[in-house]
């Protein structure tokens, strides 16, 4: 029997080479997102924290970030710029920060709101003449649209932009990117996700773009919304958000990639705010027809342990680091997670 | 209510620009894996199949060849040497066929059997001075380890090889390098595959690498077995091949992504050669520890209904496209399938 071999690795040259010194990572947003961000990255060895910014303020220690510190300071005083030493107030933080730190990549954990906050993110890394990698985990087709206008922008800045690289869009999306290659022709992708969370209060912004996808809301409405009042409707509820045919970019991905016309994409999800265990197991099904004329289905299912913001946090970073590849030939733009490969980062 | 938006494509200019022209496209060998490519390729508007060969002859027409025709040609005379007009006799096609065919990229669909064939072809291109992107569907760890040694000629030659990129390895591969993002740590993945085919005799070369998979075999004794003696074998096992531990390259594949070492990476499965319905559905699955230290479980599973054919060809040339999108950047050298996302081809 050829048994399976145990030689030892034969270390050829790779084919994406890691650069020896970690790469350095900034963080924009420090809500629910950005400290698990800051909490996934604490242990790797390819990548260092070294940045991150809130509304108020920013941090940025060239040696590196401690999460627990960061953490603690902004729960407790509202700010990163409260951090001792690292710490700075300001009224442009982002601004600021592109100023004066050196990052390789910035994972954009800011809350969407309002639905060009993002795009004005982005404009404001190629008006500051930075050069690097940036990662989203937007979530509505309209805000990557606008990101998609912005393409010969960041290309000519230098900027490499991976967009819609969480969970879904993200994960998911690449999963049926994948998938479609055993069809010659793709029916249906459709995306059914289950969120459990404990408290809602640790993802108020995650939250509030989800109660935006609700019949008679919308993101002005529900970004307006007073704690109270999102306390209100999950009393109503039961605290459970169920959304259909939501606007996810998934589709316009899909349909940018040569996969299918996004009017084949759905997602839709249930979102429990009172149970951290999932409602149900979250997954993508790739419907399509194969060169022989059969019918079938692929599926992706992630495992109900694993967490929205390990779904989310673990690909954007994956994708910062094949940004960063691009990056280093020369390949600047846009790429959507449908595109590109994510890296493991050890 | 924030419906989906069915708004018209914003049409951006995309970050992997697609010739206009088809992609030329040539396959190597031409038993059931090279005639079920032909049949692959030829609804596809973005590749042109235009070369093709087996051990006795090859077809060239720049204009297109006809798979009936092909195929017809190879199963009453034997070769696609006999094909008007486009057929020629030789005794050494590949050599010939490089010197005389334009063609952006080749599928290996070749059986690699002795264990150093592929190999052996990679070197026949790297001698022609061809340039261009070579496709594989590997199996073996050590045939994709040969691979790797040539990693520096290949870069130098300008070839842009693209391996392990069926099947498994390949999409499976390819999905557990995805899934992978979740986690901080992977602890295993696990292969498991049903194949399903009607007539053996249609895939004698697969059976035969199968066969060389089970306790007392080995590559050079199942190559060297009359069809009778694979029948009569088979007739043992009531046509089903029960294969475990096998040496296939998604573990070196996985360990050179960086995911995790080999070891942790089992293939197995089971081959119905009497009956073309899978005996069990083809999955991966992808168990690892969250940055919260959760263990879970991502499952990838293929819908029945796609035959082997359709998961080895499909993917090889969804590689074969991003391979292209590598090589037209000056992108060259050898890369997996787990490093690089598959385009879709339509």
């Amino acid at each position: 029997m050829m048994e399976k071999q145990s030689s030892s690795s034969t270390n050829p040259t790779n084919s994406y080479p890691a650069k020896k010194e970690p790469l350095r990572v900034g963080v924009l947003g420090f809500g629910g997102l950005g400290q698990a961000a800051a909490r996934v990255l604490a242990p790797k060895q390819q990548m260092l924290w070294v940045a991150a910014a809130d509304q108020k303020g920013y941090a940025y220690d060239a040696a590196g970030l401690n999460p627990d510190s960061c953490i603690t300071t902004y729960r407790s005083q509202g700010s990163l710029g409260y951090l001792e030493p690292a710490g700075v107030l300001s009224n442009q933080t982002i601004q600021d920060l592109i100023n004066q730190a050196s990052v390789d990549g910035y994972f954009l954990a800011l809350p969407n709101l309002p639905n060009t906050f993002m795009a004005s993110v982005a404009r404001q890394f190629i008006e500051a003449g930075w050069q690097g990698v940036l990662v989203d985990a937007l979530k509505r087709t309209s805000a990557v649209e606008q990101l998609l206008e912005l393409q010969d922008e960041l290309q000519e800045a230098g900027i490499t932009y991976m967009t819609g690289c969480g969970a879904t869009p993200g994960l998911l999306t690449a999963a049926a990117a994948l998938a479609a290659q055993s069809y010659a022709e793709i029916h249906r992708v459709e995306i059914t996700f289950g969120v459990g969370i404990a408290n809602w209060e640790a993802y108020r912004a995650t939250i509030r773009e989800d109660i935006a996808h609700l019949p008679g809301y919308n993101v002005e409405r529900a970004k307006g919304m007073s704690d109270a009042e999102v306390e209100a409707l999950l009393e109503q509820t039961n605290g459970i958000l169920k959304l259909e045919n939501m606007e996810h970019a998934d589709d316009v991905m899909l349909e940018l990639a040569g996969i299918c016309s996004r009017d084949r994409v759905t997602v839709g999800g249930i979102v429990d705010t009172r149970n951290p265990q999932k409602p149900l197991k979250t997954n993508v099904q790739i419907t399509g027809r194969t060169f022989e004329g059969k019918i079938s289905t692929h599926t992706f299912t992630l495992g109900n342990e694993t967490s929205m913001a390990a779904n989310v946090c673990g690909p954007a970073f994956g994708y910062l680091k094949a940004g960063v590849s691009l990056h280093q030939r020369g390949i600047y733009g846009l790429f959507t997670a449908a595109e590109v490969m994510p890296h493991f980062v050890n």
